[in-house]
């Protein structure tokens, strides 16, 4: 369990803050609007950075991680709002199977995947743990370090090959807590009577940053104009470069020129600001995740003749994907810290609600760097109170009402993910869709 | 804000509980399928009793007060299910108007009202208090005592006579906080265009506690069904009197006839069970609230040949409601206490969630009597956990597991509840939702 512990609020009193408070009541009616006409996902993660001039996401991730970092004290809230996903997408599944990564190493990992089975478990659902490590003889007792184990068990396909689940245990629905960088396992393909919560198609496999974030601009902008503030207080600029192979350093140039245009657009939106700071853009992987292929920029040259190193290190990320195309985004400082450490606040949600969050904390890390990559031994934080309880008689920047602002600017995202999610669908599966509508 | 105190665990150990902890998949699995044939009110609290060899409801509000007694850490729980529940009733609500009672000068009553908009807000309504009271002249504003206020505003029929509200506030849906005890007021007649939350066939005009316990009977049954155990265990057995009149003393005999055969059932149970305490049967009025006109009986004698002061007090509830009708209720014998005074648990939930609780403590009433009568100074005591946490590493009665067994028989006298206001709705209001249906 995560203890109390005082939150990361040093950084520089936020206008939005102000706004979001004054304007609480419309962004609820706002959000609930939207949620009448999209979907949320089960569940999602969103990495913020608090720049004081700007809050906004750099990264939303479908397969959240990190439940176990999260204040136990709003657990319930987590199984709250299960129920409710659970009563819209599933209403009358028994038995879930949640779908693990791989890495059986890595003891924090798998006690967000127990976290997350008790919450399932809480909310009402039978719960078993299939996994997808191709030698797993049987039914794998792991310690989690903490006191408690968990138990994977193989995935299979189940008798008559339809279906798929554990030994003895037909599933109704599968919760992927594996974002599939290495595809989509064979395993997982034809599977049609029982419901992938999140979509396949919410995999790395398919899924693009630079579609996320198409989503979001959009989504920032429809919301900046009710809120009457420039949506870039809130989004991050950003561009993408297709074609791209560092390791045969083709498309070099191309990201240079692109990098250098970005860097321009940022100096420009800062001097209308008046924010006093040096641009820099990341650069990452379009598809894939954990922290690997991401470099921060501050010159166009410096993505120009790079060592074998750093082409090693951007050309790969997880599982081995090869990347071929990039995200150049802009990059948001981020001016809160924890003990002397860089921290960016990552929020949870369930459905449409804000369950939670912490901080990543890195000692050792600057402001304008990545606090998430493999290896890195970042100190979660949880938050000392939710994201639903802003109290327009305590300082913009109290704790209740901070949080409700990274609440705020995480369900945008969420909201983002929505569509992007609703845009991505296969054919047929929107097909499907468009047919269950017109027969109401 | 209540402060976090220990609970009042001094029962014994409940079979029951430990039932309930092996089967906490089935049982919300068997509210999920409820759920999806029936709809919660949108709020209600229930009087538990805790008689360790039996826990049942006693009492269920449809107007609950008391939001002010629960533990403020769990608030982000009825934010969630309120938005929830918003979503489902009233999803384009922006305006929504809270009746509270007309009792200006008890505070702690005041309290609740101003929790309640708290939270209404805080799930992104725009919330005023609409009072009925005739000789509001305008505005007025409360002191609560807290250091907080509360502004009524006389609740008026808008411009063009089919609508109602407050001043230049023109509501979607109106909340009730008010039982409606001295029936539907003119101002609330009529009016279609607005929806009431809950319907007004919820209030004590037409509500009848004996319809309640006739739900809650069946509920018991097919729940008990699942659980394989005897319904007596968590249904207090009853009768109803329906030709009492205290006033002429007619009815007296056949009262007595019942109370002796209540009386002769329990005993019965009580045999069967091995409990070893003296029955008594709780006589109480059919209709109203509040604790007036409900006595203790241990034997039918007593309710034989009145004096004066017991039949006036029999003899009308609140508002002057006359008691032409009574419940004859098993009573079950609290086996809480608080530093040495009778404690009953009382569960609040919106939607279908348990939010939480507090223990209604009072130091001078014996385990068998009423612990909510007009006058009584009951301490409320919040749960220092929220009920939908049950840990099976702990005891059966450690807090979260007892917690969790309150918050699952409060939901079968929610669901309950939910059958009664579906049974009690008048005829075209089902023939409009029948209609719906069909339209899909």
């Amino acid at each position: 369990m995560v203890p109390h512990l005082t939150t990361a609020l040093t950084g520089p009193l936020l206008a939005l803050e102000s706004r979001f408070l004054e304007r609480q009541t419309d962004i609820e009616q706002w959000f609930r609007a939207q949620w009448l006409e999209h979907s949320p996902p089960f569940y999602a993660s969103v990495d913020l950075r608090n720049a004081g001039f700007k809050l906004a996401p750099v990264d939303t991730n479908l397969f959240p991680g990190g439940f176990n970092n999260l204040n136990a004290e709003f657990l319930p809230l987590c199984v709250q709002a299960t129920m409710t996903a659970v009563e819209k997408l599933c209403p009358e599944a028994r038995n879930l199977l949640l779908v693990p990564e791989n890495h059986t190493r890595n003891q924090f990992y798998l006690r967000n995947v127990a976290r997350l089975a008790q919450i399932l478990k809480l909310a009402g659902l039978n719960v078993r743990i299939g996994s997808l490590i191709p030698d797993l003889a049987g039914p794998t007792v792991l310690d989690l370090g903490d006191g408690h184990s968990l138990t994977l068990e193989p995935l299979i396909r189940l008798p008559g090959g339809r279906r798929i689940g554990v030994e003895g245990f037909d599933p109704c629905a599968i919760l992927l807590n594996n974002d599939l960088s290495a595809g989509v396992p064979e395993l997982l393909q034809n599977v049609n009577e029982q419901t992938f919560i999140p979509p396949l198609h919410a995999g790395w496999t398919t899924r693009r940053k630079s579609q996320h974030f198409d989503a979001y601009s959009e989504v920032a902008r429809s919301f900046s104009s009710v809120m009457d503030i420039d949506p870039w207080l809130l989004d991050p600029l950003y561009d993408v470069c297709n074609d791209i192979n560092f390791q045969e350093r083709s498309g070099e140039e191309c990201l240079a020129t692109r990098v250098g245009a970005l860097l321009a657009r940022i100096r420009e939106k800062y001097a209308q600001h008046g924010v006093d700071h040096e641009p820099f853009v990341i650069v990452k992987a379009d598809a894939g995740t954990y922290g690997m292929g991401i470099m921060t920029v501050r010159d166009p040259s410096e993505v120009v003749g790079l060592n074998r190193k750093q082409r090693n290190k951007m050309a790969v990320v997880k599982e081995g994907l090869e990347v071929s195309s990039v995200l150049i985004q802009e990059g948001v400082p981020t001016f809160e810290s924890v003990d002397g450490g860089a921290a960016e606040p990552v929020v949870y949600m369930m459905d449409r609600y804000v369950v939670g969050g912490f901080y990543r904390v890195h000692g050792e890390r600057g402001i304008d760097e990545n606090l998430n990559a493999p290896g890195m031994h970042f100190k979660p934080l949880a938050f000392e109170s939710c994201c639903s309880m802003p109290d327009p008689g305590c300082a913009p920047d109290a704790a209740p009402n901070r949080f409700y602002a990274y609440g705020v600017v995480a369900r945008l995202a969420l909201l983002a993910a929505s569509l992007e999610l609703e845009r991505g669908a296969p054919l047929d599966a929107t097909a499907e869709a468009l047919e269950a509508e017109l027969r109401g």
